[in-house]
């Protein structure tokens, strides 16, 4: 039986080469039971002819699939299913009945509710999206990483990418870190104090996990970046916020309870408040005088644009009390999913243990790939140019802010990549953003930041790392109609 | 000054292009502070004769170099370091004081001390390598994963790369599971009930976190997957052990206490018993008589050459009563880091959450080549591809353990990569594998899989999905030279 050309369309949708699209049209008929052991294909000028696509392009799809097994060539006779094509399932799943598992009762420990960002998934398409921490494809450097990529995907490199490490990191990526992205930041570290995460965030879970437990306490700024509150929720210690000033995070508030730490002295989240070395000094002496463990969430430091960075609070650490978390999600991507741990041996141990029974390890191919990008210089351009295109866009935020008479509660004396907002007292930005947006605007409301029961509700963040500078001034424009109270 | 040609030298432990390296070599240099600003590099025709390459290619990396503003070029003068290149710190970390921390009380949970796979890094340098679960170069279809890698790295698929994507998954991956994979195990699902995970590691892992706590109990086959015995230990639930026959789990056995009952049923691991239809049904029915959720393990589906697989145990449950695990570790690779999660809507949000706090979401890029690599067909032709080796070895192993008088313990009916093993009483096989891995032969002894204080230690694991048919006889005869008492 030939199969009817009738049934192959391309769907509008479909991404990859138009080969790639035969092909895969072609492989899931099979699959799904559509086209069966035998059937004759339609010849590859018919499909052409009917798809529109050039004949080539039909027959390569077809040699793929041949050398595959789905297809077998009968000479001049054409394509065919082949006998060795891969089957459909032939038994038929029953039909589902209805769940009779108690759901509220099966589940032991619940994990939602938390605090998500309120963030639409197709903000990039929005006009005025003045989102924080997603990647900017204008600044991107997209080619080398595909460079780097295929590097890491070649036959030299199969171990890495392919191999179970079980507990261990690659070795490539972690040298990197200790040699030349440490050494930045004040901080000398050996291979055995790293450990490699799935970006900033498991990396926060894990020290959490490891230090904190239901009779514990650990401080934490307020305002401070939301999802940390749900990982101590989780770990069901007992919080205690500490209030943020223009300094960062107040050291003689930190109750002498406190076990650990949550902080974020070169850009607080999300007042970008810088915490100068005086103060600096006193968190240290604070924490060695109650004996807590400080995590240093340094987040963000490569975007240090109107000032060199400071050192990391962990360079001036000599007590081992400091754990500290890096991340490549600001400057590189956040889908790449990796940052790392630098703490003491025994520390590192542990969270190596938890780390390879919640996931192993993450994956070889992205470590590897970064560990070219960054190793090849790339990362160090990327970065020099984003900080450039931040520079301005930052002027341009400040001159339209100014011009429409906004009011700014934060500013970090480094750069970064957002400003932190006020609005009038009376305003829910919750409200405000919900507004804004139908028209196009994205800003995030400030609420989620704070602790306790009486959050305030009119503050809110402006990213600029992913609008063009071009758009800034219609957007703040927008922004200031929108809280003019009159 | 101009930067001496003898400090340059490649390494010979060096991977990637001579240009990469060459570019890699400067881009160090002036990020760790040996070359500065201005500092004249030697000339091409100099270098390249210095390290013995050819000219183009040093060239190649200069003008790179230049692209990275590393370096600048001032015409015929030749190349310097630029001004704007990145600059080392210029503090310097303090002397590491003895560390004040004591750690055996500021660790509030461990982690270490689990069940670790005694595995040496470089099996893959052994003559006789008789491993498990890793990845044979000689089967993977490299070319193709690279395409797809290479696909998903295009332009059109920026944001599936690069974006942060909170707690929702791929849906090209997630929709090819739901309507291509599952299917084979005759599963039903829609969208909402299936979730990405980091491997089947963490795909277990997220499941023991919701579902048990310190007053609930899970059964669990004995012996079984050693890893699942740390999972449950982090939970700190009751461990109830229930052994196993030739036929997989005794469902009898299973205490009513039980509120999660962990099970391979297609591939017992580690004896590789398949289940039969009649006991399957009858765990269901015990499942549902102390209303009990089942967790099902279905690694290795895929490796079934001798029979068509059975439909899954999820596949017979229509109370929503069973969870079920699928990874890509076994047929694409360990390091790939992706499995998944199939159950009830209300379970998968709790999973989903939890998983979102830990790690947010597995990278982008690594569901979109998955995607790619599944839904062009590659998937199923490597597996097919794999299968056949695999038989053909196993068919090898079956010749060479008759021959020369070893015994089986446990054969799976529908094949696998394995053999569970059994030597005579006396023998401890964590030292009978130390010995043989002098002689190059690797082994897994079996006493981790076991629970209990009385844990056998004459059982072991015999894998063959990463040694050559043309290997097997040797390895299997020293084995049996090994295990030979007289």
């Amino acid at each position: 039986m030939a199969i009817s050309v009738e049934t192959f369309f391309l769907s509008p949708e479909s991404q990859g080469t138009l080969q790639a699209q035969i092909q895969q049209m072609i492989a899931e008929g099979i699959l799904s039971g559509r086209f069966r052991k035998g059937e004759k294909l339609p010849s590859s000028r018919r499909l052409a002819a009917h798809l529109g696509v050039s004949r080539i392009t039909v027959t390569l799809a077809y040699t793929e699939l041949l050398a595959n097994d789905y297809l077998t060539s009968r000479g001049r006779s054409g394509y065919f299913v082949s006998d060795n094509a891969p089957v459909p399932p032939d038994f038929t799943p029953p039909e589902k009945g209805e769940e009779t598992v108690d759901w509220s009762r099966a589940i032991g420990r619940r994990f939602t509710g938390g605090n998500t960002l309120e963030k639409p998934h197709d903000w990039a398409s929005y006009r005025y999206p003045f989102v924080y921490g997603q990647t900017d494809p204008a600044l991107f450097d997209h080619s080398n990483w595909r460079l780097c990529a295929l590097q890491a995907l070649g036959q030299k490199d199969f171990t890495a990418l392919t191999a179970d490490y079980f507990d261990q990191d690659d070795p490539r990526l972690v040298e990197f870190i200790a040699r030349n992205t440490l050494p930045r930041r004040g901080i000398i570290a050996r291979p055995e104090e790293i450990l490699i995460t799935l970006g900033a965030q498991n990396a926060l879970w894990i020290a959490a996990q490891i230090l904190l437990t239901q009779r514990r306490v650990a401080a934490i700024e307020n305002p401070c970046y939301y999802a940390l509150r749900d990982i101590l929720n989780q770990s069901r210690c007992h919080v205690a916020p500490v209030d943020v000033d223009k300094n960062g995070m107040r050291p003689g508030q930190i109750p002498g309870e406190a076990d650990v730490i949550f902080a974020t002295p070169s850009h607080q989240c999300p007042t970008t408040a810088t915490m100068p070395m005086a103060r600096r000094k006193a968190l240290l002496k604070r924490a060695r005088a109650i004996d807590a463990l400080i995590v240093e969430d340094d987040y963000e430091f490569e975007m240090s644009f109107l000032d060199a960075p400071t050192p990391a609070l962990k360079s001036l650490d000599t007590d081992g009390r400091v754990i500290y978390v890096g991340s490549f999600s600001k400057s590189l991507f956040p889908g790449l999913r990796l940052g790392y741990l630098v703490g003491s041996e025994s520390f590192i141990r542990e969270a190596r243990a938890l780390r390879a029974s919640v996931l192993r390890h993450p994956p070889g191919h992205i470590q590897r790939t970064a560990a070219y990008f960054l190793s090849l210089g790339h990362y160090d351009a990327l970065i020099r140019r984003i900080r450039k295109a931040l520079s301005e866009r930052r002027a341009v935020m400040q001159t339209a802010i100014d011009e429409n008479g906004l009011r700014v509660a934060g500013t970090g004396v480094f750069g970064g990549s957002s400003f932190w907002m006020q609005a009038p007292d009376q305003f829910d930005t919750v409200e405000t953003a919900k507004h804004l947006q139908s028209q196009g605007v994205l800003i995030e409301p400030g609420h989620q930041f704070f602790q306790g029961p009486d959050r305030p509700t009119h503050f809110y963040r402006l990213g600029y790392s992913s609008i063009a500078a071009s758009r800034i001034g219609d957007g703040i424009a927008k922004i200031a109609q929108a809280f003019d109270g009159n």
